[in-house]
């Protein structure tokens, strides 16, 4: 079968460029969450998987699904697939790579004269985007959450359109999906009836591109545990009359705060924990800040993830110790809530093991590593359906017109996609 | 002499509150240089000094002089004074007090049926708050620098006003002065023709309130270096998913001069030194920064003040070595340029010990001190007339409508202020 997957390669390579045609913006694609440009990406991966005789439906999310029908339906099937909707003016690579290697590879099989055992599943959710597409109270990857039953109470209400101002709900009633069954339902994916989910994703970062490694095998999404509106208060003074024993300088306890994270992120990295720490907004008042005045406000997130719920909470009682005693020394009040946690999502060990060995076997160059960002498969792990995740090298970092995924990259990860799936699907 | 000076409370008390009335502007008052509520302040100021007989003029930049002629007016006069404009919605206190001082005590001379020996010239200037008021290229002080030639050339035109967008140059013009004569002139005030000058003006900071003492008597003021456009180029890039090793995090770069800083501050504040270290702006990017974004680019304001010159040039030493070490551990581009440098300005010593001598004979609280903000003073000194300064207790900072001074401290530094004018022009 490896031999059909890569005389797909220009089938792949044009789907991708279909995609892109159906939503260029500038130098990127704009593929709206619960939109036009999501929608048209939606309706030609519909036509392509019923152009292979798969069996298409859509949720009452407006999810996608194409099932390959398998010999023994009523064993639980295997899903892989990822979202087809992109940032604004993002690439085009993000999120559709997964959409277009579950195609890939389902056609390989066919083009093989293969059928599985059990039913695997393309899918294409909606909405993974939803830190750009939506604001208000909400957890995000609106599309897999609300197909896993995960949605919070009230969130269909809360999530809200940055492009309408309108909630989720309308949302999704406009473009003609059922909200209310996802308010009552069961869950549209129940984990019985499915024995897994893999998802091929570019890698958001530059640890491949930086090592010369087409292929990533993700062993865990990283939580996060995160202050998204920190403040510090201080108290606004005269830079020059004022001496050091009447302050209360917002900026040098901030800073005092940040170069403690980097400080013990140091001893942390240095004892083999993952971890990354970003202060990624540190900000004097813009309409009162100056040259001259002592400033008395900075506002900042913190954005901490890890692999592990101990490093994770270590960080956060380390954070919060250092401070009270920043408060205490620098005569500052410190706001660190609300404090989000989002835990660890472990990808599923037997799942990481069988796509390492998958490599090895093709003789396909991987790093086993972590995924930073957030993807639709830690919704699965977190739904307890195992889960696990194929990164393909990308050199411009994604959310952005300049992702650079190759697609001899592509078509490495996709053989190892096709070829789990298969041992998963195929003969069990 | 002094019980002249006493009895003149009831005086001061009423001119702030005329002062005061002709420029309230909501909580404060506004009195902008070089336009109305200036204006009406030089007009009150001017009558009643033509009301003690003192001889008022107007000088080409627009400041007031009101002369009380001593016996011997061939010799070098001595000249008090302050300013009579404010910031925006800023206190009554800040630079009127010295004016209304010098008006006081020359009226107690008066009343006491005193004459000097030498001139005694009570001063009023224009646009002392002219980092409040004029954007572009200055020097600040533009009416005292005007009247002691120490304009730069081409100030007169890139000094711009807030409020009108005018040149310095028109907006002398429309109020009806003279700038060609500034340009072309000898300079209006001659150093050869005084003797000194003594500003009293209101403490800035807190450090008169929180000793309890009334009266300062300032040592010098302190000089100030400056990076008034600091920049930090990093690189944007994904929280979550790039590791520590390809991040060029700009806040952590800037985390780390900022403490570099106050590190080096607290070693020279240990060894005695007089300084005071200010990061007013620490600010990522509004349009870009992100809570899940490594930030790219950091814009900073420093103010590093002394009244040290060695102090000064070795922070900005310690600061540029600082700033190439984190560069080069850091990966990011750190720009400290345009770096400027105002000089300190010594109060004249033999003054000061002579204001000393005054308040200890009183038994009026001093305490001796830096001048951390800029005054008409310095302007003085570095002319070469030899300038001291008289702080008055201000509890609440001044650049804001909650100036706190009480009438009793202003009374207790007139006093100092009246019995030093005397010791100095009186009888000399």
């Amino acid at each position: 079968m490896d031999a059909a997957v890569v005389a797909r390669e220009t089938f792949a390579a044009s789907v991708f460029e279909s995609l892109r045609a159906d939503s260029v913006d500038g130098p990127g694609v704009t593929r709206t969450s619960y939109m036009a440009g999501e929608q048209r990406a939606h309706d030609a991966v519909a036509e392509l998987a019923s152009g292979l005789g798969l069996a298409v439906s859509v949720d009452a999310a407006g999810n996608l699904a194409a099932r390959f029908a398998g010999r023994r339906p009523e064993l639980p099937a295997w899903i892989t697939g990822s979202h087809l909707d992109s940032v604004h003016v993002g690439g085009n690579f993000d999120g559709a790579a997964g959409v277009v290697a579950g195609l890939t590879a389902i056609a390989a099989m066919i083009d093989a004269g293969l059928r599985p055992q059990r039913d695997i599943v393309l899918m294409a959710f909606r909405a993974e985007e939803s830190s750009t597409w939506f604001v208000g109270r909400h957890g995000g990857h609106l599309g897999s959450r609300a197909a896993l039953g995960s949605l919070w109470e009230g969130e269909l209400d809360s999530a809200i359109h940055v492009a309408t101002g309108r909630p989720l709900r309308a949302m999704m009633t406009e473009a003609g999906f059922d909200p209310g069954r996802i308010e009552t339902g069961p869950s549209i994916l129940n984990p019985a009836d499915y024995a897994g989910y893999i998802e091929l994703h570019i890698e958001q970062g530059p640890i491949l591109e930086n090592r010369a490694i087409p292929v990533g095998i993700v062993t865990g999404i990283r939580g996060a545990y995160r202050v998204r509106n920190g403040r510090v208060l201080g108290a606004y003074s005269h830079s020059g009359a004022v001496p050091h024993e009447y302050r209360q300088d917002a900026v040098f306890a901030m800073a005092d705060l940040v170069m403690a994270l980097d400080g013990e992120w140091a001893r942390r990295r240095a004892a083999g924990e993952d971890l990354v720490v970003t202060v990624g907004k540190f900000a004097t008042e813009a309409e009162r800040h100056s040259l001259t005045k002592v400033p008395g406000q900075v506002d900042f997130a913190i954005d901490i993830r890890s692999q592990g719920r101990d490093t994770l909470d270590g960080m956060e009682t380390f954070l919060r110790d250092k401070a009270r005693m920043i408060e205490a020394q620098r005569g500052v009040a410190l706001t660190l809530e609300p404090f989000d946690r989002s835990s660890p999502s472990p990808m599923a060990p037997l799942l990481v093991a069988a796509l390492q060995e998958g490599a090895e076997g093709l003789g396909i160059p991987y790093l086993t590593m972590a995924s930073g960002g957030g993807h639709d498969a830690q919704d699965f792990a977190d739904a307890g359906i195992p889960a696990a995740m194929i990164f393909v090298r990308n050199d411009k970092g994604s959310h952005n017109p300049n992702e650079a995924m190759e697609i001899a990259d592509f078509m490495q990860a996709t053989r190892v996609l096709a070829n789990v799936l298969w041992a998963m699907a195929g003969e069990a």
